[in-house]
């Protein structure tokens, strides 16, 4: 294009996710406006400022810039569960709900043979420790409903110690759907893993 | 969020152009990934170096690393012609046409009183510096077709030497326009500009 460092610019942006070729120039454009650039080095600071300073809580691997995160530092999250997820992602996620107040344990990714992610790669040491913890008494997984996902959650419950309840979030249609529309891998798991519901039977009235 | 350093990289990435809250989000959980955050401090390296070395064209204010651009360098391309435009991408978006092969000179910005842009901010003492060019015969207008554009481009048309040739670009219906579909504005601007066409008679066929 232009000159080199430019080009070079615009490559580095446009491989960030959902960010293409020419989003990449407009954002390129965008940092270089105005001749001292103050918005283009105020993101590059707080890049590096950022990134140098969130590190893993020691506890349950969710980002943090101490050495234990806001979730592992409230002392008035439940001890007594714990919910083991894919991603950080998950964890927000869960909290928008406003529906746990247990406490988090993140993998940063699934077990990936074929990607060669093995146990070591997702913090299981790290795991066992939490999973050691006597005031626990219930373990979540909600890992993706993906194979892999799936795969990870079968392999996890073979790490719980005997005695310790262990769920997994509930599958099936989801809140709004409509069985029309619902793909049949869905449908078919949401008629298996059906619940049973109790009836009350109506009280009729007797004519005397 | 997470942690403060977390919430300020994600406000940081929010403020770029087409980027909101949710795909700052996601942005800023893909520069984290990996324990070392190849990915974040890659892009932050990026965007540090190729800020501090892009510099406006000591001539014609194109983005550079170099004293001169290339365009400026080339000597392939005709001196005669100088074509005025807003902003770089202009340039690129010119340059892409494969149209032109004269020298351009980017004013960065237009005038625009109620901004308190003047014409000191648009480079016009380099400009000036240009206009005088004995070698120059043409100066293309290419401001914008806005309101601010136009009167930009009549602001230049006053800093001319007398007998040099000066042109705007044509305003009219774009390519592949239907006249149906087309603003009452253009419409009514093209026919107001509307251009002589040479006819031609067919060769009538005289009968003996």
């Amino acid at each position: 294009m232009f000159c080199e460092p430019l080009d070079e610019l615009i490559k580095s942006l446009s491989q960030l996710p959902g960010i293409g070729p020419k989003s990449a120039q407009r954002l390129a454009f965008y940092l270089l406006k105005e001749p001292n650039k103050p918005k283009g080095f105020s993101l590059a600071d707080t890049l590096e400022k950022s990134l140098s300073s969130i590190q893993l809580c020691e506890k349950c691997r969710l980002y943090s810039d101490k050495a234990l995160c806001r979730i592992c530092q409230n002392s008035k999250r439940y001890s007594h569960q714990l919910c083991i997820v894919e991603t950080p992602q998950d964890v927000f996620a869960i909290e928008n709900t406003n529906s746990y107040r247990g406490r988090y344990f993140v993998l940063h990714g699934r077990l990936s043979p074929l990607d060669g992610i093995g146990p070591n790669d997702l913090g299981i040491d790290l795991l066992k420790k939490a999973l050691s913890n006597p005031e626990l008494n219930e373990v979540i997984l909600a890992t993706n409903a993906t194979v892999e996902g799936q795969a990870t959650a079968h392999y996890l419950s073979s790490l719980l110690r005997p005695g310790l309840a262990c769920s997994q979030i509930a599958q099936g249609i989801p809140l709004g759907g409509e069985l029309e529309y619902l793909d049949g891998g869905t449908l078919s798991l949401a008629l298996q893993c059906r619940t049973h519901v109790t009836t009350t039977q109506p009280e009729l009235e007797t004519t005397t």
